[in-house]
């Protein structure tokens, strides 16, 4: 498969007709967020759990970090989305993932799945991210590096930050829909893959300060999972976290130029964002795939 | 026990007269801390370690996150005061706990109880949360459904965050002092048992933004700890706690109405809060129990 | 040896100098940092974490925490610098250090020891530093109570904050040249042991607020990694990071004077700081040792 034919293809078919539509199921995820302030059951790093667990609450969300294989299954149980975050592992939370996972699916619930540092330099964490593919994650997030080596590509991947471009590299996911609802690939734009929809969403927005704030793609997935817990669909559940996050990153962005204060209004958008901010700087394009 | 009935008799016997000598005792804790600077020894959960440690030294003290099972028992010999939080514990954690809880009790040294998430959804800390009781913790502090729920009560867990409230179920917390001095439910109203003062003391103030901010109330545990460390009794301390954080969410409001930014003016407050503060704002009652 | 003749003897004789060369190693260090974005392995602590990570993106670097056993090594093979830090280990973690400490040295990387809290009172982890001096740090870096201890005199250690002044006990830390090329005691102001140089460069700056920010210790420690990765020398590398800290520290004041806006205001002129500011702020003398 040719990439960049496949890309002019994707691009050259617009599909116009649907964008509206996906824009209110997104803004009746927010209501509904606002209104239900779903339970989400997060199992992520040491680095981002803070932040994650600030950024949800400012959504709307009420997270809860249940790291333990002791109480992941009842507390997976009784949770209205799971979120699964490789970025420091333990051998207690890899514990606590595997039965979150294997809960989360029985019990028929959404799950993001975020292959933090994917690839041969982290075997560890990889072959972890493999196994929990059989539990069916609702949908795969990551970095362009992340995706493309998880979809089988040889990936460069450098630590935990991507060294390929999201544009490029999206088409390359599209096997992993074999495993999941959606593929969402952070970068200068997102990329978010439907398999209900057979059709790519490109997100623009956010801030070139926002990959100098850490752990801002695990908040994206963790936001992912509550935004799906109360949506419509998957994807309109994941296409609201990421415009919530492009949207909030922009207004920050005109507020203050330098990561300290960025960073800090961008809480402050991520809090006060409303139905008007959806309808006026909602910056998406649908393509079929 | 009719706790509506009891709820009214309670208010009905205000003790204005304790009012003025428990707020001097308490600018006294304040004073306390900033000349002693106790070093306080906490075990506390990942997503709240980083702004426990920022509350406490902006407040005065000297915080150290010691949570390891072999440093837990030497390190608690020589700290002014303990903090237990049962966020996100690990088994080594759990070890920590038990090693320091004990050596508190034995030193005779004020430790603090809060019992993250108690309830049957999360029975493995629960469990931990119930042995810890031996150790008689000198404050027990939480939410309300958390408090409710370790005093026997069927609790309506609902992961981390409290779906009681603090004002409903503060009596029946009573029989919970059987193991403690005092005993701290945080909500709207702040309000706090004591055993000594056979009283229970309601703190308002604080800002509706300080639920949205994440591990608020594990930094006014380990701040309670703090000013125990130092105060002329449990109850002043657990009383100076509360305040300090009262009076600074209330100032931080004034100055911002979003999560991000008020939680930056907050921490400014409270590095800035003076005795000036406690006298003009504190807004406390005490009514007989 | 007395201490107080030798110190004598060291301010007396300055070595100006060098002042000038140094500083445009600095520089060239900053402009490297900046083309190359160096990827840094760290062994850091709970309470520090997210801070380590967001201190090293706004200066420029690539950081990612890696503290399992189970990839220590593979990533150390590809990481630029390491950097291991004390503060709140895990069993897990103490087994990722060794890893990662005998991977660097095997390879050739510059990797920075931060022994927290060192001292008889937390002896598990001491036993773990004294055991890491074998794979020979290129840098030791601590506070003033951590390194007069590690040193191997009579340390009056008091939980992770320093009891000591970096001024008075510079010379003690002599003997840890044996094991690395720069001894970083961090203070008031900092003093940096060169080997190489056969003197110690002091540099004044920063804030008093610093100490009442957590983690800026071990947010230096990480950064000087990121530098050594790419300057000139391990001398340059080591002033670099400490000069960049100690201007936004003098700038960050000038913005606010409360805890929590000048933490904002710091991350914001770690990030924008440039060439300029190390030409017109770098403050600094070295002596022959």
């Amino acid at each position: 498969m040719n990439q960049s034919e496949n890309f002019e293809t994707t691009m050259n078919s617009e599909l116009t007709d649907l964008n509206s539509p996906l824009l209110q199921s997104v803004i009746n995820a927010w209501i509904e967020l606002q209104s239900k302030q779903p339970l989400v059951h997060i199992i992520t790093n040491a680095v981002a759990s803070n932040y994650v667990a600030n950024v949800l609450l400012a959504a709307g969300a009420s997270p809860a970090m249940i790291d333990n294989p002791f109480e992941a299954e009842s507390f997976a149980s009784i949770a209205s989305a799971l979120n699964i975050n490789l970025g420091t592992p333990t051998s207690e939370q890899m514990q606590a993932m595997q039965i979150a996972a294997q809960t989360a699916q029985n019990l028929n619930k959404p799950w993001v799945l975020d292959p933090v540092g994917y690839g041969p330099v982290l075997p560890w964490r990889s072959e972890m991210v493999d196994q929990l593919l059989q539990y069916k994650p609702s949908i795969i997030r990551g970095n362009a590096s992340e995706i493309s080596g998880l979809a089988g590509n040889q990936g460069e991947s450098r630590g935990v930050d991507s060294t390929l471009n999201s544009a490029e590299i999206y088409l390359n996911a599209v096997p992993l829909l074999e495993h999941c609802e959606c593929v969402a690939i952070s970068g200068e734009s997102d990329f978010i893959l439907s398999k209900e929809m057979n059709a790519v969403i490109q997100i623009n927005g956010g801030s070139y300060l926002q990959p100098k704030v850490t752990a801002s793609g695990c908040a994206l997935g963790a936001l992912t999972a509550a935004y799906c817990a109360v949506s419509e669909s998957l994807t309109a559940g994941t296409v609201a976290a990421h415009l919530h996050f492009a949207i909030a990153g922009q207004k920050a962005y005109e507020i203050s130029s330098s990561v300290g204060s960025f960073n800090v209004a961008f809480l402050d958008e991520i809090y006060s964002l409303n139905e008007d901010d959806f309808n006026q700087l909602a910056n998406m394009q649908i393509y079929a795939l």
